[in-house]
Order: C-alpha cells, then sequence, then structure tokens
C-alpha cells in the first residue's frame, strides 16, 4: 500500500524513531543542563577560569582572588564530562539502533531505562550519594547502550 | 509521482537535510581545527603534557622543562571542549529536527545562527573579547539548540 | 522495482549504511572501552577524585591519600577525550557521508582507515610509543574525517 511506503519513507512517522527522537532530545537537553549548572556555582562560588570572567566581579588585584578551583564548579565539570562519555554513545549507537527494525517495547524499554539511568546518576554526582549511588546508574546506562551495540552489530555487521 | 517518492526516500536529496549536513560539517570541522590550534600552541609555547611529546624538544632534564602547563595552550583546550559541549547537542538535536518537517528557510535560519554563533564563540574565546563578548554567541547558540529540540518534541513527542 | 525502492527506503538494508552502522558501533564501543580502562587504573592505583570514590578504599584521612593524580589515569583520560574530539566529528560526518551515495568499496576503505587508526592511536597513547607512534595515526583518522567532508559538501551543499 501507498500509505504504507510512504510512512516508512518518512523516518519520523515510524513510530521507534519517534521514540527514539524523544529520548534523544531529553538525555541532550539534560546534558546541556549541565552548563548551566556549572555556570551557578562558578557566578555563586566567584571561581572562574577566564581572567575576562572573573573581571565582571572585581577589578585588578579584586579580579585575581577569583580565578581559582571550586569543589561543587569541579563537580558539576566532572558530570557534564560524564555525560559527554556516556551520551554521545546512546545518540549515536542508538540512533543505528532505532534504525535496525527493534520491536518498540523492547526500544522503549532500553531508552526509558538509560534516560532514568542518566538523570539518577546526575542526582547521585551533584549531591553527592555515596557510592555505588552513582557507579550503579553508570553501569546501567554502560549497559543499556552496549545492548544496543549488539543489536546493531547482529543486524548491520558488514565489515 | 514516483519522482516525488524516490526523493523523499533520498535524504540527501531533501532540502532540509542538505541544509543540515552543510552547516553540520562546517561546524563540526571548526571543531576539528581546535585540535590543530591546540597543536600549534603547545609547539610554538613548548608546553607539553606527555613526556614523549616534550622529548621530540630536548633530551633528559632539558625536555623535562616542557612538561608545564600554558595559558594560550589551556585556553584553545576550553575552547574545544566548550565546542564538545554545545556542538554535540547541536548535531544530534539538529539531525532530528532536519527530518521533523520544518520550513526550509526556517531551519536556515536555524542552523545559520547557530553556526554564526559558534564560529564568533571561538574568537571570542582566543582573542580573549571582554564579556559578554564570549558569553553572548555562547546564548544564542544554546538558544538555537533550545528552539530545535522544542520542534523535535512537538512533532516526535513518544514516551 | 518495488524490491528496489523498498531497499532504499529501509537505510539499514544499505550495503554502505551498514558498513557505517558496523564502523560507528565499533568505534564508539572503542571509547566507551576508555571508561573502563580509567577505572581499572583508577582502582589499581588507588588515585580518586571524588571523596565518596575513595571512601570505597578507606576511613577518615586513610581515604584522602588516596584522593590524588596518577599518571596512568591521567594518560588514559587523555586517550579519551583525545576520542571525543575525534571520533564525534567521525559519527556525524560519516552518517552524512554514508547519505550521500558513495561507491561502497570507498566508503569501506575510509571507515577501515579511520577506525584501524583510532585502535592504534590507542594503543600509542597508553603504552605510550614514542612519537610520531601516536601523531600518526592521530593524523591518519583526522584526514579520513576530512575526505568524508569534503563528500558532503561537494554532494549537500546549500548554505
Amino acid at each position: 500500500r501507498r500509505g504504507e511506503m510512504a510512512k516508512s519513507t518518512q523516518l519520523i512517522d515510524n513510530e521507534v524513531f519517534r521514540a527514539y527522537a524523544t529520548y534523544t532530545a531529553i538525555v541532550l537537553l539534560k546534558m546541556m543542563l549541565m552548563s548551566l549548572i556549572t555556570a551557578y556555582y562558578r557566578i555563586t562560588r566567584k571561581a572562574f577560569v577566564n581572567p575576562e570572567d572573573a573581571a565582571s566581579f572585581g577589578k585588578g588585584e579584586n579580579a585575581k582572588k577569583f580565578l581559582r578551583t571550586d569543589p561543587d564548579v569541579e563537580r558539576a565539570r566532572r558530570g557534564h564530562l560524564n555525560d559527554l562519555e556516556n551520551i554521545v554513545p546512546f545518540v549515536g549507537i542508538g540512533l543505528l539502533y532505532a534504525l535496525s527494525g527493534p520491536e518498540l517495547s523492547t526500544a522503549l524499554l532500553h531508552f526509558r531505562i538509560f534516560t532514568g539511568a542518566r538523570i539518577f546518576h546526575t542526582f547521585a554526582y551533584l549531591l553527592p550519594l555515596p557510592q555505588p549511588g552513582r557507579g550503579l546508574p553508570w553501569a546501567v546506562g554502560y549497559s543499556v547502550t552496549l545492548s544496543m551495540a549488539y543489536k546493531v552489530l547482529k543486524t548491520a555487521w558488514l565489515l
């Protein structure tokens, strides 16, 4: 049927792809939020790395004392880098996974667990929770990406 | 019409997707340029982090003195990391946005503003410009990605 | 022919796209491996950055002495960041390249050289090999991405 074909030519009409788009947008927005959290800590803790940023908060010698590291700023930055290290593989492998023809329910399970795990990971990092409060959600998200990579390689394998 | 369908099956023939491909390639090439800028500063300032790199510029104790940080190197590295933090969401959300059926003119507006903002951001970081010379282009790029994410979630929403 | 059209509507049935999916999954899995290597060095060298991580290896003052940097940990982290800087452009530009209609043999050549170069780069970084043992595979991977970007811009150009 023409409708069927037209449907399959529009990626965004495919339900698995729509789910991928939704969770990828959410998880990338969550990653972007780390920039605001870092900026918030930099401003409230008055801890900057660029002299031109510190200059907004004082002049001359007074500005120099704001060129320092702060534990909360560094923690937010580590959370941000950890997001990059884990969300980039999810976005890349997840796209290929969404195109490899998984069941919608299986795909949703992967996307939901990953997204939940990464949101929990951020709270665990920022609070911080004692271990394995942060290690566990990290491992869960990592495993979801591995599971999607397995499906991609099984479906697409062409070396 | 067959032509119409054939067109829609080839992503690269879709004008919005072509615009996405063009600006994504440009902005990723700009990010890759940061590696060369960092390498340039490392070599001209003789400031390395790996002993095997410093060894090319001196032997023994002489090489050790090149294992140091340099303000220009660190500045280029921060610009590179800021690119990763902002260009990765643009590439991921931008792809979904391009597939969500926006008007070509609206899509071009998003892609052009983001690309211009990030190129300006790099100049502002490296010169450096006084604030808000760097903060403003950062916020503009960030807002463009938020706007695309809104369109993606409105079109694709399937939780 | 219907078969032909159906084929082109399913990205994952396209041979160039299958090759892209295979190599992208491999190279992202390789990048994810860096997390495990960093964790391995942190645990065996007892060198942590988060107090809540060090707390698993000692109490009070005893835990504090594990809050330190270690050369092997830092080396693995630098390798991980270098992967992000280089594999992100490959994944993004590679997707557009795969959709720009290259010959399968040409595409495979690009994907294989990039993947081989990045695996070699990781060994060169971790061992470490003397230069240009690490610089050369870095430049090879970088050049492959530039070559793909050229093809993308030539095919898709719409500014």
